[in-house]
């Protein structure tokens, strides 16, 4: 699985350069500008002490994300959805897969009547979108919580963080399992999934799309090991990043 | 994995009680009332010559789905979409799942420039309404195509229908997997997976979801094994809807 | 007035088959899936302790509905006004029509501060739709109020419910005034009339427009007669649903 | 039913004050200003040569209306409905009635393939205002005919004008029936009814409503009696002002 | 600069004809029906004891304004917005210019917690119709600021209104430099400038644009000279109309 | 006016640190990343061969321009318009001024039949966003006229810039005149303009607002003399980049 036949010269289990800049933005509790090769996507997180109404009075937080593609972000323009006056489906699911990817590894005991706001706005896109956002949002994350803890919004002894979380792509393309697919390479699966790990390994969203043809267990089985290995590396990137 | 924990008497491995009512609607060309113990979903399938503008032209069909619940189909009343005057992120979501699930076993060239629009109405909710609503929406779908042929809109010897597909739930509850969740079990599972199979078996969707928390390689496996028993039972009865 | 003319065997003053389900629904505290021969509308009714907070402190209880069709009631697909992003005028004025309908019937004092949602969505449609729903709804509301009273919700003394009421639609078509008018024959009438009656036979509502031709008093007194024949056979209709 | 007993000093029987400036708008081709007593009404008509898209080919005409109200035309100020971005049922519900009322007095085929659009604007509000729109938007209506015939768009042998239509309301308060009402006797009206009827006597719309109590067959009779009667008062203010 | 090429016959440095008939409401707290020209505005002032509740507390009170043009107030029909569903850009950025223009001439300290909003309506368009709205409405809050007076709402002592504001449009055609620009003026316009002034003389607004060509600095100074001539004359309209 | 009694340590007619990254983006065909200080605006210019269907045939061009904040470029978070379905009144005025502005320094006949359309997205806000959005706007269209030239949709021939054009804001804080406010200066103004200059020293837009209080003439004359000198500055900064 290791030739080269990847327009970009990669190997099928290689991912795509991955840069993390940490606190690019000087307004949010937490930020990170994330890079998968040329997708990129700016992650902030706001912090609220305080939950919205209806959570209130419960001692536990809430964590929540907001997806959006900037118009020029693609190949061809898109109409921005503030000017349609709706959102659309797949930005929908997109914000909700977030959302909940991120809820996993916090203890929202731990956090406490906080409330976390993740926005992921992608400034360029390239395929593997919503990995990247999940990936950047968590180093975000991380940092608006500390800052929460300074502020001491959140309790000292309070872990809320329980685990990391990072996401990556892999697909079927001529047959051949892929990791981290590019735009280019994403139109051409046969099988699409978005697999989201823990950094302890296991699984928080396993989403497999037959795109052109149904696949079977053996199928899927070698893209969840192509998966677990490019989230680990992942790991490594949102470890390193929040050391500096 | 057979005693019985469940409230309504079910073992682990066991569908509720399956009732499909083929042709329900007079004013659809394909229609089925299917039920998943209480829960209950309207599919109709309506049938167009022709296709979008921005498709036309190139000899292939199109299949798409709306999935909508009624107010009171739930044992609280929600309101309406259409009085909040926006489509929820759930309802875009389950829509779009339902379209790409019946679009795998669609030939789109042998469809022809023929539009089918599948819609899911939610009449009574008891968890599952997703998979109840793919697996009644084949059997509205092949009485549409059946319809198409009839009215000559699809030649004699094309074969648009290359697989039948239906859906279920399978989850983690207490640590136990189960099949086809209701309502109460769904709320209380720890993992939550929707698997789309085919009639020969193969995967069209894989969506697993930690609720509470992530899951491993091996609890993975044995809901994917659950599913695709529940699926084999599930085309059974479709077949037999379509016999009649 | 009893030849036979009309395209389904009836004769003019004839209603169509007229079946009530009662308690068609688990989940709400009243239902009934009503037929006016192949128009199907399925009744909920939402019965909520309190009311809204403008009308809250002055002892009364609120009733309203809503009216929807499925997209695929009619014999060819419209649009689901969710996706429109909009109601449309007809839906707006219909759901109006069925509250004031309803209230005309409720002694508010009696309910108490308790409100009523009355959902009224259309299966099938084949005319006489907005009059299927009152007559319907009216079971519903019916099953609601007794509901209320179990949970003591509403006092035992207090009659909430001071009549009955049905609603029925007459036209003329060709010169000839018929009740109960199906699609076919209401695409065809010079003039059209919604009648909405109570059990004692006092109007609630008479519309009555024009769709080709003015008319003239002594034609609006025929259809009044008419329709009034009509509800005296639908209060029994209903009468006897709720003795079941 | 003479004598005096109304606020404003009117028998039961009579008609508020009712002017009718005709061409108001410089802009429009067919323009009024009506009054019912305090209840002021802008009618324009705008003519313009052709018809949508589907109804095109057909050699028939269209006619439709649109109703609103100033936010500051009542007596205290409601939001408008372009801030709020979407329109009430109401305003729906009056359009529709205005629009139907017009197109029962043009012979389409003798409009021939043109549209008019009437927009009915309420400056100020004081009761009645939608039969007000009615009786106005006739007159701006006659002159755009007439604009449309020196236009040449309408032929010099065609009366696309087969009667005249104007509107007025009644009702009965404290079990006495009364013409006109204005604002504070709508509130209390008991039933409240809308006539529209043609200047040769016929009915086009009559739509009758209980708001307190359901009404009898002869109290619907005795009002229909007052209707008719008032709307020959109010064709002689439209021929009168025509004929200026 | 005084040389007659206008179509309307007037000299570069002249008004239109311009007429205010102030209460020309009898709902609202303030009004003022202005013409400047054919231009016609209903302007209405609505005083409300209170703020919203993100400014309670303060002291201080709150002015708003809300533009919005009939349909037919042009020479072509347009749609309304509230048919839209949603405000263009323009008038956002009209009511806005509006607001903030009152609101320059208002002590919300003296004001108190009371809101004003004033709704300018234009019910005939030929140019310049925000400024006669800021003009009018300025007369119509004088009026509503009188009632608040009245009514105790405001404090005997306390002056609310520190000036008078009035606007008008200047633009420069054919490199002549005009005032008070009628819609046919203002098309062929090369630069367009709005200037809002007080009735002491000082600038609250200056909104210059070049339509085709930048200006330099020496036409902007002749712009400004003109309007501060036009709005000497329209702040001695306005006083007159407020002795009255 | 040197003397320093600014937060970030600047005189009153010194600019923050201006940089502008061109071609920060891969998929635009012109692009630039431009900083005021901390505001930071993402411009991108999408060329389109063509116009929208009302322009065609008339062999002119169109250059418009859209605005949007992210939800945390700010100090605390904003709602998103694509949440709340609508486009607020200040985002439409400023993507309005800057589509004006761009227009301004444009040959649409030059142009030709082709589109260009601006996207300016602000990463991080600290004032002068609108003015930071037009000068970074037209070094992203400087370099999509010139792809549009290398792709021949724009002849060798055709000169459609005309001049270039920058934007700065300045205000007059505790009665002193000062260039390009950062966000905290901008609140504290008691008169705030934005101001487009053209390469050549031309004006395209004067929009001075007083915040606080009213201005005179001699205020105003300082204020232009200050953006006209930052103009300078900024124009330079634009040939720079564009050169490199």
């Amino acid at each position: 699985m290791t030739e080269t036949l990847r327009a970009d010269g990669r190997t099928n289990d290689e991912l795509r350069p991955i840069t993390i800049e940490r606190g690019w933005s000087d307004q949010a509790e937490g930020s990170a500008l994330i890079s998968y090769g040329r997708t990129r996507v700016l992650c902030t997180a706001s912090f609220t002490n305080g939950v919205p109404r209806w959570m209130s009075g419960k001692g536990k937080g809430w964590v929540t994300a907001e997806y959006s593609m900037l118009p020029r972000s693609t190949n061809s323009r898109m109409d921005r959805e503030s000017v349609k006056g709706k959102i659309g489906g797949r930005t929908h699911e997109i914000s909700r897969l977030i959302g909940r990817s991120l809820r996993a590894v916090v203890d929202m005991k731990a956090l406490g009547e906080n409330t976390l706001v993740l926005d992921c706005d992608v400034l360029q896109a390239d395929g593997g979108t919503r990995t990247a956002a999940i990936t950047g949002a968590y180093v975000a994350l991380a940092d608006a919580l500390e800052w929460g803890r300074t502020k001491k919004f959140i309790s000292q002894k309070a872990q809320p963080l329980i685990d990391s979380v990072s996401a990556v792509s892999v697909g079927i393309i001529g047959g051949v399992p892929m990791l981290d697919l590019a735009y280019t390479e994403d139109v051409r699966a046969d099988t699409d999934m978005n697999v989201v790990v823990t950094g302890r390994g296991k699984f928080v969203e396993v989403q497999g799309t037959a795109e052109a043809a149904p696949f079977d267990r053996s199928e899927l089985d070698v893209l969840l090991d192509l998966a677990v290995k490019g989230a680990i590396t992942l790991t490594e990137f949102q470890t390193s990043a929040l050391e500096r």
